[in-house]
């Protein structure tokens, strides 16, 4: 059927980040719903973010759109704008190479849960805030390609 | 910001499916939240169907990958493998070319909400239930092209 049986896909912490820039992601649970169901025009992440985690550094990609609703649990929205409360059924998109860094904070007490959806193949990633920057692949650097 | 005003989109029930197999539809109330915010990459849907109303006749594309998830209400996923409810959280992926066709009923006394991701450029589709076929473009016609 194609109703997916979540708790039987691999839910993981993994990140590229370099560790200096890495704790804020150590609670970001995540799921790959994608490759777990044959699905490959778009990536699909289910992600629960525990209290205190952050979705990712704040980030722009230069080539891919992104599409996030909220499905339980409370988060904050950052961006250049400033910041918006994220509640279950809230919807948000970023589209690409808009220079607005946004990312998602879980300040509640309890976890959150969204879906985001993006293209697979995400080109060159920007961090306003921090001294990083994705090429789109390989590792990630400092900003002008220097390694980490 | 990015955080989408789902109120001031509008919300539509138009369809393009011949008067015979629209009926089905008529309280299928949706918003297309792409060209509403600037994403192009994807095309994604907040549904809402009301008591009775389904999402589509049930249908398979050729070339096109569907995710769907529920945000709130109750329905139930239809396709091959028989019937099998979803509720608020529930995700389901429906893989290009499968053969499987699906649709999304609401059996429920209560409206239900859902988002729905597909392509933009979605070409043909097959409708296994109905003397339907939509090549993709233009008006849908019977089964192997024949006006309606």
């Amino acid at each position: 059927m194609p109703k997916l049986d979540l708790k039987s896909i691999p839910q993981t912490n993994t990140t590229g980040y370099p560790a200096e820039f890495a704790d804020i992601v150590a609670e970001r649970w995540y799921r790959r719903l994608a490759p777990a169901s044959g699905i490959t025009d778009f990536g699909v992440s289910h992600v629960e973010l525990k209290p205190g985690a952050w979705s990712a550094q704040r980030h722009w990609h230069e080539n891919e759109d992104e599409f996030l609703v909220m499905l339980s649990g409370k988060a904050v929205l950052v961006d250049d704008a400033g910041e918006v409360e994220l509640a279950a059924g809230d919807c948000a998109t970023f589209p690409k190479n808009d220079g607005n860094g946004h990312c998602v904070i879980n300040k509640s007490a309890e976890p959150c849960e969204f879906i985001v959806v993006g293209q697979n193949e995400n080109g060159p990633c920007h961090y306003p805030d921090v001294d990083m920057y994705w090429s789109g692949r390989g590792r990630i650097t400092r900003k002008y390609g220097t390694p980490i």
